[in-house]
């Protein structure tokens, strides 16, 4: 850390801001977290070679139980790459060959471009990159209670997401049930073109949304399909269906997101104990096994395609079949997980996740588990960063501000602390009397105003003055900040006539019927 | 990890269970937390130059501006080792080769004796020993408010540390401010021997009431003073008064704990921007050059003594003034003072600290930032463990719940995760169908009963269930366990005569007069 490991310009670099980017009650200090690296070395939980084994036992599996892929492009594509594939069971067969080749062309670091160069996102080395909550369909606020997610949610979550820099990448926030399946992508799209600078994400709920959500995003940048394949604009999440099996809007994502130079994270889902072994061990090798089959067939269709390692492993409570994130197990899988992620070379995907049905103490113990299993363990891209609550059933805004308070603390934790003479302060500490205060000295006054974190949420005041006014938990504060956030949010400049082309398309997409929903 | 670095009994070894520790209701695989030893390698903020860089300065301030030492004794004491003490302005200046002769003398490893030989606690290596927080005036509870602390909160408190596996020893606790000053450590004494095994805390507050304390520990070990010299019973906390100042209470601690081969985790409490430079390396530096001024004491008084290098290094609030804890900056030092405390190869102690005002979820965030700082840097011994809120000025019985849970999922943290054949589950993998379940396989009915982390707060419960039950918080829960632990709390045997012994020895020193408070 001492080597100053930190890129982009915290501490005053005089990076600067755009006028959109500060319509949150942001936090001073808080430009520079907008490129984060992570200077700390990862824990291991396992040997070189126990890793190397694990690698081996999941390359065995590929070529001896193979993956059930549901689709039959999917199947013809990874027969044409030379797998084995039997049309009978479905059953593909991928040799450790094929693996190695997919391994070679995946690029271990790239850059995301986005609208504003300013928030364009490497990804990658020691980087982390913050993605808020995807996909839960409700919502919830400690004064409204838990309902369905609507459009305007979806939106005040963009809002909320350009609003901290400390947060890199939009995400799926939450489902805008009011908005029918055929049509919801024109609008979640074009919200995250609008409303925020940051990085976009499409569902892979089939290929004519995909399709659709790509052309929002070029007329956006103004580029054309050829000039799109060859940088990374957005990215989307597969998952297979544990234990390996990989079903049709999956595969054809996979395909389609490869054909167009487009950013895959590949995240088995696996629950120790329910859709893998009841080992943390057992859990890693199999989502290692399927994390493979789709980096190898993403590779298949264009070499060089961005592929992001996934890993979700977390295990259930094996009482009532529940399951439990931001465990002990987890933290130990993301640990496991870091590893073979950097055994293979590639960006490794993590999560902050609960099960908490409620934004209180255990949300916030068990995502620090989980944020701290992902961090130290050298996560580069944590999906489900803010706003994660019930298992994902739900997105909770207050647990959102809770959340982004915890990744400030972890971007102020990856800022390098001096060893100069000047930081171990010999003069100062002779200049003051012994028993005395180092307020006033001037080793002091030159620094104080940006020497520590200034928090979002946190009261640090005493107790008579914290309880004279309302004795307020730091949940009722979180309220009141995302509240307060997003009636000052600004939204981004835009060209009238890029927006124009935007609805113009939704419109004449929605006359001609939308894109139905495959799942 | 993988090297198994685990000491004690956990997953089912047969370590036998006293009767008098099963009275709470402790997970069913809490028999392991006894005896922690954390398997990871700690981060690192400073090259080996920069710790051994901030070392020298330690050392040069020491020689130079050297450390004022209010007390006459702890004067001539200095003196007698060889410092060159200046008794007109009371200060005492310490060669750095008096300061290595020390550090040659302190050992690097020792264990507690307790009341009950399971219950001894080796510190030092990769051991972990948890402590409850030590020294609030005030007790808080959720329907009961804030209050100043009485007899039966200290009490209560020790049940509750009896009855967690994870807790290792005692503390301060709370005050109680029902008992008056000089009978205080009568009362507090008598109800760490009675009720609980766990290693016994004693303030510094002066000889008197150090004798009287260390009588009580004898009589219960039916040991005399040349035994109990021997082996170490029971520790203190000496707190400098920093910047380089050592007070009476302070001072005469040191030399009657290391006189009586007692343990003194001798902890700068240094605040950056306040009581220490606003950097954190200058922080650490000077609390570096404390620690070592206090270890140079109790080494010339009786070499061997068993002394931890304590660690409290924060910041303030520059805005205000006020203390925070548990911050990032708070984090790094924490990694930093690690560091230290390896090079110069002693135990280390750091602590679990927030500044909330609540057991909220700031309160939690900040604990966890505090312990994985403290843990992650390889930590031997964290006070204020476990009920720590408000920045030291009260203890709350939900947190103290709250951070059990957290201790206990660090526990689980440092435990193995094997990676043997059977971990892999190749087999078990192979004989499940693609996109079945493991839940029937003999692979997982063979772990499953001890698989995963129990836990004592976390609710799991699907969102309908939990709401159904009155959408009860994390704090709302750990409010009714730590009520239903004290209902079910059955004291340890102890011998009639020894309890008689101990009233006896009280009812004299009371009918004396009892001993005054040193402050």
């Amino acid at each position: 850390m001492s080597q100053g490991a930190t890129a982009g310009g915290h501490r005053g670099t005089g990076r600067r801001r755009p006028a959109a980017a500060s319509s949150a009650p942001a936090p001073e200090r808080s430009q520079g977290y907008r490129r984060l690296v992570n200077p700390y070395a990862p824990p291991r939980i396992y040997s070189d070679d126990q890793v190397a084994a694990i690698h081996a036992a999941a390359l065995s599996l590929l070529e001896t139980k193979g993956m059930k892929v549901l689709s039959a492009i999917g199947r013809q594509r990874y027969k044409e790459a030379g797998a084995t594939v039997d049309e009978a069971t479905q059953l593909v067969r991928i040799d450790r060959g094929l693996v190695a080749e997919a391994l070679a062309t995946a690029p271990a670091e790239f850059t995301f471009r986005t609208l504003n160069p300013e928030f364009d996102v490497p990804i990658g080395g020691q980087g982390v990159c913050f993605a808020p909550t995807s996909g839960p369909p409700n919502i919830m606020d400690i004064h409204g209670g838990r309902r369905a997610g609507t459009l305007e949610d979806f939106r005040n979550l963009m809002k909320l997401a350009q609003s901290f820099d400390v947060i890199h990448s939009l995400g799926g926030a939450v489902e805008p049930q009011d908005v029918p399946v055929h049509l919801r992508h024109y609008e979640t799209t074009r919200s995250m073109l609008l409303l925020s600078d940051k990085v976009p994400f499409v569902y892979s709920r089939g290929s004519k949304q995909i399709a659709d959500s790509f052309e929002l995003i070029r007329i956006a940048h103004g580029v054309d399909a050829e000039a799109f394949k060859e940088r990374p604009y957005v990215w989307t999440v597969i998952n297979t269906n544990s234990p390996l099996q990989l079903d049709i809007p999956m595969a054809e994502g996979i395909i389609d997101f490869a054909a167009a130079g487009q950013v895959l994270i590949i995240t088995p889902f696996t629950l120790a104990g329910a859709m893998a072994p009841v080992t943390i061990t057992g859990a890693l090798t199999l989502a290692h096994a399927e994390a493979l089959a789709g980096i190898t067939l993403a590779q298949s269709v264009r070499p060089g395609t961005p592929v992001i390692y996934g890993s979700f492993t977390s295990n259930v409570d094996m009482r009532s079949g529940s399951p439990a994130f931001g465990t002990p197990e987890y933290a130990k899988a993301a640990f496991g997980a870091g590893q073979l992620a950097r055994h293979i070379g590639l960006p490794w995907r993590s999560s902050n996740a609960t099960a908490s049905c409620a934004p209180d103490a255990q949300a916030v113990y068990e995502a620090e588990m989980s944020l701290w299993g992902a961090l130290m363990g050298g996560a580069n891209f944590i999906l489900h960063a803010a706003g994660w609550v019930e298992g994902g059933l739900s997105t909770s805004y207050e647990k959102f501000i809770l959340d982004v308070e915890m990744l400030q603390m972890f971007a102020e934790l990856f800022q390098p602390v001096g060893a100069e003479a000047s930081d171990i302060a010999v003069d100062a500490i002779t200049e003051v009397n012994h028993g005395g205060h180092f307020f006033a000295c001037a080793h002091t006054m030159e620094r104080y105003r940006t020497a520590f974190y200034s928090p979002l949420v946190s009261d640090w005041r005493n107790y008579g003055t914290w309880a004279n006014d309302g004795a307020k938990t730091a949940t009722d504060r979180a309220n009141a900040i995302y509240q307060k956030t997003l009636e000052q949010f600004v939204a981004p400049l835009r060209d009238p006539a890029m927006v124009e082309a935007l609805n113009a398309f939704i419109e004449r997409r929605t006359a001609e019927g939308g894109a139905p929903l495959v799942s």
